[in-house]
């Protein structure tokens, strides 16, 4: 077990690398950190996504909100939110327009960014790891599952969606554990939205994930199914946001912040 | 104990009480079902307070955000939040203007106030005596002691102030599961902000509160500190806000959501 300190270290050091251009889904890296989910908007559209956020809790718990245009968080000294995820979205009209590694010429462009920062389940992993709960996205050395599903988010003002959820195969007689340690992390998406039957979820086929990799669900494991802070990408996309810069799926904002501290 | 069917009416009675002007403080009222502070701003004011909430969220943890002008909440069916608290403060320019047991006059008059539900201690306090541990407020037939503090908040936009917190005496061989039951109630204040030692929180005599009655601390009781839903009237005052109406410390508005839907 690292100590809070080298945790530190390896954030800073994560950060660093992806500034400088790597590109990495970030489940596993500074391990005890916790990772979040961003999305960046117009000023005129942050009471919108704030109250959404505040009516949809379980998707998109809130961390840190900047000033409009400031690129720092409280959640990471000296962080820059424009080069230090390893991955960027931009979104046009609902519309993934493209993926950049560096967004500092469009925070130059659009000057009254709001940016949101949402937990993100890879908080809670560490305490499932150590509870002897295989993440299986971590043992294949691949990115998280992630789906789209029909359930429709609280609307708040012109945003509107469906829930998106993060899936992780747990064994049956672990399914009681997983959720009982995750459900005292209500800041970063707290206990599953849904056990079991993915179809009832509207998912149509487990092993073709919206977002993210296919993991493998071995006999007698159930699929076990978290909100996923991307349902505020689903959204942007659903409700046609003229412009919206967010973190690619898997490729979150690592913070100074241990994950201990979102537990209750 | 209740059914929550039972508790349910009784939330419903206690609501058609205060709308023809009973006026009492409701710790105690329909047991088992949430209890909400309340505080009305003009849409202008919404984010800055939306932020101010999610940056403090052990004192002013929302539950729910109404539409501007709106006086109706998901929170409890036909309830109208312009008659079903048993006493509201009116504020101007910061200042206590009246207290009255009706602000319909007020909605037509001011048509655009969004209203803030936020969650209250009162919440887990079935809980603590479920527990065996003595509310003494409730024990006494008075109202909570609520102080101001010397504890700064996190600033947003126009907003800033200091925490309010209220204050249960507790046996010292029970602070500590005084302290695990309300831990895992976060949407309603969550964990104590602070135990013993009421000087270094700046209150000077805690045998006067600010806010509610003063109650009996009897030997070997340790004073526990909650933040508080009142935190947002002391913001009001502090930050000078132009126009806003809350409800009266103590005089909550009651909910149709049982208590147990905040624990996690």
């Amino acid at each position: 077990m690292n100590s809070i300190k080298e945790a530190r270290e390896a954030a800073v050091a994560a950060r660093a690398l992806y500034r400088e251009g790597t590109v990495s889904p970030t489940a596993g890296h500074a391990p005890g950190m916790t990772q979040a989910n961003m999305i960046s908007l117009p000023r005129e559209w942050a009471y919108d996504f704030l109250l959404f956020a505040q009516r949809n809790p379980q998707a998109c718990p809130i961390l840190d909100v900047t000033e409009p245009g400031s690129h720092s968080t409280f959640l990471a000294y000296k962080a820059d939110l424009r080069t230090d995820l390893p991955l960027y979205r931009v979104w046009r009209d609902g519309e993934l327009a493209e993926e950049v590694t560096d967004v500092r010429d469009i925070w130059a462009q659009h000057t009254d960014l709001v940016t949101f920062l949402i937990g993100c389940s890879f908080t809670f992993e560490t305490d499932l790891l150590n509870a002897g709960i295989d993440i299986r996205h971590i043992s294949e050395n691949c990115n998280v599952p992630m789906y789209r599903t029909n359930r429709v988010c609280r609307p708040a003002g012109r945003l509107q969606g469906e829930m998106v959820v993060s899936m992780r195969p747990v064994a049956a007689d672990r399914v009681a554990d997983a959720v009982k340690i995750t459900a005292r992390y209500p800041g970063v998406h707290g206990a599953p939205v849904h056990v079991g039957e993915p179809g009832l979820l509207g998912i149509k086929d487990i092993s073709r994930p919206d977002f993210g990799d296919a993991v493998t669900i071995k006999p007698g494991e159930i699929p076990v199914f978290w909100a996923c802070g991307v349902t505020p990408q689903a959204v942007v996309m659903a409700s046609r946001v003229p412009f919206a810069v967010s973190h690619a799926p898997g490729h979150m904002f690592i913070t100074d912040v241990p994950d201990g501290h979102y537990h209750v």
